[in-house]
């Protein structure tokens, strides 16, 4: 079976560098596979991305050794199955705020006995090998996100649910949650301190700390944090940014500023 | 934040009229929102629509300063959260029929700490403005549609939801339920009846009153009852009526009787 | 083979209703093909339609007996073998000038010997049935628009050309050339006099004469004139043209114009 | 209303072949309406197919007398409501487990009293009629799949469901489930004596007994059981097969195995 | 009529900064609608867009004030036309080498008498409004490409034809043309007086000059050499570089060189 | 610069085994992708394709070191470019019958001095490497298809055309120009006589000669006969005849013949 770049990038002890897709197209999935990122999560839950975009931009990064993953739109098994049998490698489930929601969600991703993932990976056998049907709960990752105030106060019921991998961090939705505005890259206390919370909870419970970022020196910040994995930009946010610099270099102050106005908060 | 022409007209005195998008076609939308209609509601329940068809008509409708709402295929929060990112400024919400089922909708087009929806309006931020994730909460309506006899039984209970803006009566599945036919526009006392029931608890509640019609005429006497939103025939209805009315001016008596036989109830 | 309905009609001494799409999109061509209609035309020259869409919507149109037409962006023997091969029954082709040009357009539309149509129906042997290739020249309508004053005056070569089954007036491309506004249904004395030449050349030539109209009423002036195919309306105009009826109903004078301000002149 | 051929065989005694679409393509719809099926099903559990390719094959299909039905991809309203509005003539549900899922699966395809579909049968009324919303409810098939250990437990509890049409077997999940590989056309006792026993069950609450294939040979050996219904090949695994097949011809031992590696399970 | 950014600011004396748009994808179009340019460019030619892309990528622009021109593939009138008819405010014509050509290309942008251009402006004249058809020739802008040799030897013959609003620089073909290898943003001393050469001709026939850019430095030095239109920078470059660029910032050495290895040499 | 398989064949001696795709879809050509096809033809003339599904494909294909062409519609410059920079290794332009016709396409096809296609490979230099521009004249592959009686009189002066690479023959039409019904795989001693002529003028002039056929058989008795590359059926072709297969084996007598009635000629 095709191996996972994030499962040899862990098993090495290394931090992997995943970009992100919210635009719905196959032509910028291919050119965000040419970036050097170690993986690529397809967003289907606020990217504006839905199954057909999605099967194309699977395809595309297909042309390269980048690992896919998917974030599905909500904790629901139709969505986390049907991502799967389109080949992604790694799935990243918004909202986990409960145990019994986790083990919801992790049994989606694994055939039975491990979970109630149903038989007939159409693409992911083509992608992955003929041998997917044998390794798939053993090569595909599941990722829950962390991002209310119910999370944290369930954390290690969470982080100890068999069959799960990771955490992810959501810290807008965090932030939001914790009675502050939206908005990725915080530096508030009381999120540092949840970011920790959760780090140390994986380091409790053997799986992977992972987070959200908006900008590449709060993803290094991450990084020496200890987390194993961040996002970093999106592909919106990378063209919006680079933009509103080149309208900044050309008009000067008449530009628009380069507020980040239109850029998704993700 | 751009403004909602339902919430202006709403805080003037008046009554709105609402388009209805069953086609799953962006040039068709920007032809609809030409029309004159105060809002368009993409209908992605009873309509052709799924995600991508919408997202291309929510961008038509944007040619114009007419407010877009969606109409979900259930109450299911990646539907709803998922249309809301992508711009639209009120969800329709189907087969409301308990006050558990209502706050769990509504809950899905807030931001906590009103409701549970997450963070990421990538394209409603564009369409909205930059300071859409501090006023969505005020600005999106959340209108759950009353269509049983159950919702019928539980009106009081669900018009008093917070955070819900207004009813949406479906009058053919309403029908339905009352041991009628299918069909809009209907004069069954039965029905008449519990229209009045819907406006009157939306009056003690403090909320609005809508409801979906076939025709102008039946439009204008909603109106008169008292209503505060009518929705006048779908964009298939328009085009499938003119066109029999076309062939009956061409073929007189062989045409097809102008029955509305491929018409859709809505 | 599949019979095609304009033949059948015009053998039994009748004339064709034909109605029009101009909007991209399978259930709009259905619901058009449901109407009443004895043929269907896809524009892919003014309708904002491609390739794609076209393909959808012969599908679409192949759900009925009505027999479905192209126009042709241009005089292109690649678009028109790519309409025929999708499995249209005719092609409308504008702008014809010269002999020249309408024999170009119509060797497009026939196999060896009769002209230089390269052998591959893929999609039409599927619509028209296994002997396709066989019949496809006795089948298959090649209707040249007349629509400029140098057709005009190239109007006998151009009818005369032999395999050619129609002309197809444009009559607002054909007002424009003559020095008059864009628009249909013209009642110029110039204009009518030239449809009258047009009708004439049709009949000496033993070919059949067919007129665009924008109205029930004109097209049954130009039936009674004696045109052998009339269309009438578009599937834009229809719904455009109901859509601001039905405003005018519901705002009365605070309605826009129904001035057809935004409905394609076709 | 528009006949079910798939109802029409079960009247007179007869079984049907059923064929299964994977690819999101209508022409490929197209074609597979061609080959001889009775009836065809749209995979949108795990073919790679979302709402958008399901409209416009089910338009393909529509070309031709073939029944189609659509898989669902989970016992999901939504999804169930919206494939029948489009015209489905039959609903496949996978992974029903008891009689409370399977009373929420046949629910979803009865309008009230007998179910809780809503009205709005936007392109089914097309398709099937005018008459649709009176006579859909004993038209549209609702097909309950068996694939879990724990669907054997319930199996008299699941057979006996009001408005509940027929089981339909899906082996590769249900190896799985009793801790064999995935695949179809299994020879294992366990297998087989599971097969008997939802046939049995079948035929004691008066419904038909269906099941999934992965050729013809096992097909016929399933009708020979006794079975109502086969699926028999998908369009993928028929092209993927074909194409092995014509390597090892052209290339002999240098050719990749026919080993089905790249054909889905089902 | 809806006014032309680019004419109004020619008119005042300025210089247009123009957007390049390769990507097929309406939410990219409306990203880029969003950063600040004065007019952008949907590039059917080198641009991954075909025809209903680019339809929708026009009404993504139309939610703002931006004027939408188009690069066609070729000097073909079809494809003029199509993309004038779906609301292009200009067109830019790639490969006019001789007088001949210039006079096929703006014919093909006017109505008659001015040019050959057919009647049926479906959805400009939603775009512009309904005085469109009587205002197009005025507003419509026509921009030819000098790109070879053999244009240059043609310049004034070129410079010169009736209708003709600008010339429109392609510095890689022309590089090419010249002997030298690919790519934008040229400093060799032959090109530099071939840019200076267009610039004269232009001054002396009173038309525009414009040209690509792949840089805002380079833009703004063509800005100063006396172009009234630069553009600066694709939407897939600006992505590109980006993310080559983050990259760098999280990898330092081990990153890919930002070699602009994937960027397109537009 | 990535290698072309077909180049390095042909280096070898060897003789290249070439798929076909007449089906507009993206998995389908990632199926095809998988079977052991050394290169893979995307048929945009005959095929049911164009440019945005031909873009997809072509990223499907990508994914193997299979290596894709495209069969343009037309001898056409805008096609042929637009295939190139969207990633193709090859062009098999149809009905080249004259030497004037040949240097119209291999000029597409080179950059100048060698030709005169336009600079701008936004795919292809994501797919080819950042070396394309420089290497792509020595890579992309120019066949141009034999298949008139007029390009038989014509053969030295078309396959003496300087950068050309091959002659194809397309059969089909071949055989309709000479008098012959439609179709594939003939055994005509005339058209035999022409095989034969063909391959000789290819000898002659030192490029491949390439047929098109309808089976394995064929296949194999031209690649003994001397082809350098053959076509064994299509996508549609192969699904095709296995469901007639199919359906044979389950109905017998009672099913359709596998006469290839819906199956294209190509």
């Amino acid at each position: 079976m095709r191996k996972s770049a994030i499962k040899d990038i862990w098993a090495s002890g290394g931090a992997v560098i995943n970009g992100w897709c919210a635009i719905p197209n196959g032509f910028v999935a291919e050119l965000m596979a040419q970036m050097g990122w170690d993986s690529l999560t397809i967003d289907t839950q606020h990217g504006l991305i839905d199954y057909q975009a999605m099967l194309g931009m699977l395809q595309a990064i297909s042309t390269t050794a980048v690992t896919p993953m998917v974030r599905v739109p909500w904790n629901d098994p139709a969505a986390i199955m049907k991502a799967l049998d389109a080949g992604a490698f790694g799935i990243i489930c918004p909202m986990v705020n409960s145990r019994e929601e986790c083990e919801r969600f992790v049994g989606a991703c694994r055939y039975a006995p491990r979970g109630y993932r149903s038989s007939g990976p159409t693409r992911a056998i083509v992608y992955g090998g003929s041998d997917y049907p044998a390794k798939a709960n053993d090569t595909v990752l599941a990722l829950a996100m962390i991002e209310t105030r119910e999370a944290l106060d369930n954390l290690d019921a969470i982080a100890g649910t068999p069959e799960l991998d990771a955490l992810y961090i959501g810290p807008s939705d965090l932030s939001v949650s914790l009675g502050l505005p939206h908005g990725l890259d915080r530096n508030e206390e009381i999120v540092l301190a949840a970011l920790q919370r959760v780090l140390d909870a994986c380091r409790r419970h053997k799986i992977k700390a992972c987070i959200h970022t908006g900008s590449t020196s709060y993803a290094k910040r991450m990084l020496d944090m200890g987390f194993d994995l961040v996002t970093v930009l999106s592909d919106a946010r990378l063209m919006m940014l680079a933009g509103l610099q080149a309208m900044q270099e050309l008009r000067g102050a008449k530009a628009p500023a380069a507020s980040g106005k239109v850029a998704s908060p993700y």
